[in-house]
């Protein structure tokens, strides 16, 4: 059977015995000869296909702990399994379907599965995949209000109500000069508004001063802060990855950033942009956002709080007191596709003046050119971003909202971050291991480590455990370094991590422990 | 029902008076309690939903024809239709369903209609859809290798695909130095080139030299280069966009460009990128790139080719001499998710050397530190584009690919082509109205021209002429302006379009022309 019903030669014997095209004109012929040999939007072939996607997908999570978390294959391995160069005719989606169990999926690193404890979570949920199948379905490219107005309208709606559920302050709501846009990744959040602070700074002290420009975070920020730096032209030795330590849990110390501002100011150079994190990737700490939101008003700067992972927390009345301070920030950032059910990608940023991002963002070319947009009646996300193009990820995130409801969010923060607890309390009762950090959210920082052992075997030793664990394929981890000590990273915030998930997960880890100090 | 069968209250319910939780310790039992709340990934609910979905989307697809192509809503419609805040408990899946009929809908501009003739196509396909499907389904982040080999490796191998299909020469292909990346636009992808370029250019003279740094390309590229050079900081005026004309097609002249070079050395200045258009936006004109790099090569210049539209044509073997010339460029760009059936985003980019991108983009923090990746072995994709976090897009064009072979989407893009030649004799044969460029692809650039008629009128005209198309709801048009012609473009490239669409819409614009015309 061709793919989706359509085979090339099925076609030319068919027409060769049915098509009257010898009595119409050629080009006629010939244009209606094409038309009939491929119809990818044919709606019942999309329906018959589709349906079969769907049990394709619900079996992968009815089987999703029968795979290896983290895939063991080796580099290269698939150049191995396909061919050289795209097929000349359709193939089955049967074949497709198979490929993908057979040689697809062994690749495939199982970031949904309930064993999967590494970086930090990526939610799918029922909710995210069906307001990802609406959006792909209808594929629209919302660049401007006009090209859907729906798209943009229900984006600036839903970044309202999420806005609401995180209480913050009023200036980040549209009503005024404030409001939301979905970015595609938090690397692309903090790069627009460093970009707009860069352009806002430039134009009070000519562009010529851009080696001038300084930008503040502490080391434990996100590399994309870096990143972000060198595509704006920050000069690399004016991004101040400020040094933090255990005396602060990480967390940036107001009185090392004043130092620093003070001493650059000395030195003739601008500070333009501050970018405190809630929630640091390492170990998830919260930096002192009232004390560094005043030095950084105080110095005129532009404040981002990047919430990329713990920003979900807050939705919880009792975790919302970790923004607190935000009152002072230009920009706030959360990721509904980390922690939030919502599919990837789906980035937040919240600013209190759009123009900022317009000004630095906005493109007008004739051929984009219409009425709503001239007459400044409606919003044009391109202006807001990186890309032009966009699509209609508001959907996955409105869905989201709509079928799980405020209470039930909050539920599913606070199972998995009673679930690191519960994690927390088993390591802690193991006197070979420690705690590193103290546990903020659904993060345990923790290591193995022998009594007597010295600092750089200790090193290997985690090192050597988390290949270990990560081998058997039953759970995937990630590790971090902090003031010099390897260290394991535990996360719960997948969907389907109950306690026997983290009770399994613990008992790996103990097992390789113990096979692995026995061999000393 | 509540929504997903979930419902805080039915629990609540059941929980008083099924559950033994008041015999537990109180933290397993406020841990067990949670988990039962909600279900968000449970595979047999995500099979019920999604198959729903599926059906909606399919009818969409049926129905597709009965909506306005353009929608007719006006600025702020969405907000008066739905709640101030989010839920605080669940909804039904087929409340939202009906919300997204009654109030979404009407708010969509439907680009995957047959009446659909604006801009440039967005494709979508069933095949494009399974994939987006299969990917969002499995929702894995391949920013790294380890984090799924498969999603890295099969992106590798169907950009050589693609890339012998388009027959680039070899050293685009990933055996070598090179090889082919997706990005989500095609403004990403100018952008990274860019900042590759940039970087090298800074290495070789000093990070100071930003200022000397010139960016060429004609008045018709792509508005996405200028902003690509406001966010890499390239100084406006030295952001120069060639005049072209009717004389060249609105090709740029090589002559031109070279001129422009000698004077800006003459000045002292450094010319760093060239970025061609193989079919500009405005009117699908092709630079001639041959001559075009042999300039860019002379002057040591990056040469990027933006094919992002006219790439897709090039698969055919009668168009591929459009990108004779590619030899010597240093990057290539097309977009498979406008006239490739791949649903957006899907924008590939070819590169010579894939280090340059890495020097620009790449980063290490320790948190993503591992084996393949600090043994060299692998790709790692998060340094060849601006985000960290990406989908596993390559499923899509990989399924496409397969699903409908080389020889389907030839003929493919023949068949538009032919309607859009097909479309372009009826505008030739109506003497009020006039072809304005010789058209190329599948893109008709005409306009209302009435013997007699002033200017300053007959644009006027021409843009009453849209506005009165577009309000219909039966055709969505748009337009652009060359050498001061307001003029009504008309490109062909649904999936869904055939010859008599194509008829139908002239129609309408004839109709509406007479009607126009009557008035005056």
């Amino acid at each position: 059977m061709g793919a989706l019903d359509v085979s090339v030669c099925d076609y030319v014997l068919r027409s060769l015995i049915l098509s009257p095209s010898c009595f119409l004109p050629a080009s006629l012929a010939k244009r209606r000869e094409m038309e009939k040999v491929l119809k990818p939007m044919d709606a019942e072939q999309l329906r018959e296909n589709a349906h079969k996607m769907v049990d394709f997908i619900a079996d992968y999570y009815k089987n999703i702990e029968s795979f290896p978390v983290l895939s063991q294959v080796e580099p290269g391995y698939l150049r191995k399994l396909l061919p050289d160069s795209a097929p000349t005719h359709p193939e089955s989606l049967q074949n497709v379907l198979d490929d993908i169990q057979e040689k697809i999926l062994p690749g495939v690193t199982h970031w949904q599965s309930p064993d999967y404890f590494a970086y930090f979570p990526s939610n799918s949920s029922t909710a995210g995949f069906l307001g990802e199948m609406l959006s792909a379905g209808i594929n629209i490219v919302g660049f401007s209000w006009v090209t859907s107005p729906a798209a943009t309208e229900l984006e600036v709606i839903v970044l309202d109500w999420l806005g609401k559920m995180l209480k913050l302050p009023e200036e980040f709501l549209s009503q005024g000069k404030g409001g939301g846009v979905i970015q595609g990744t938090a690397s692309e959040a903090v790069l627009v508004v460093l970009l707009a602070a860069r352009d806002k700074f430039l134009g009070r002290v000519g562009k010529n001063s851009l080696e001038k420009l300084v930008v503040y975070a502490s080391d434990q920020t996100h590399s994309s802060l870096q990143k972000a730096c060198r595509i704006a032209g920050i000069y690399p030795e004016n991004c101040r990855l400020l040094k933090t330590d255990s005396s602060s849990n990480f967390a940036l110390p107001p009185d090392v950033l004043s130092e620093a501002i003070s001493k650059d100011i000395a030195a003739g150079l601008i500070p333009i942009f501050l970018c405190a994190t809630v929630g640091t990737t390492s170990s998830t700490a919260v930096d002192p956002l009232p004390a560094l939101g005043k030095i950084a008003k105080g110095n005129e700067m532009w404040f981002h709080i990047d919430a990329a992972y713990a920003g979900s927390a807050c939705v919880c009345p009792e975790y919302r007191h970790c923004i607190d301070g935000i009152e002072e920030a230009d920009s706030f950032n959360m990721n509904a596709h980390k922690w939030f059910l919502t599919n990837f990608d789906c980035s937040l940023l919240w600013v209190k003046d759009r123009n900022d991002l317009i000004q630095s963002l906005s493109s007008n070319p004739e051929y984009l050119k219409n009425k709503a947009s001239d007459g400044n009646m409606v919003v044009d996300y391109k202006d807001w971003q990186i890309p032009l193009g966009r699509r209609f990820r508001s959907l996955k995130l409105w869905m989201v909202l709509r079928l799980y409801g405020l209470d039930n969010l909050q539920q599913y923060i606070r199972n998995h971050i009673e679930l690191a607890k519960h994690f927390e309390q088993l390591v802690a009762v193991d006197h070979r291991f420690e705690i590193v950090v103290p546990r903020t959210f659904s993060l345990v920082c923790f290591r193995l480590c022998p009594p007597n052992d010295d600092h750089d075997h200790c090193n290997k030793l985690n090192r050597d455990l988390l290949d270990a664990v990560n081998s058997t394929g039953k759970i995937f981890m990630s590790h971090t370094v902090l003031s010099g000590k390897y260290i394991l990273r535990f996360v719960v915030g997948t969907p389907l991590t109950e306690e026997k998930h983290v009770d399994a997960a613990w008992a790996v880890l103990q097992d390789e422990a113990t096979t692995l100090l026995g061999r000393f």
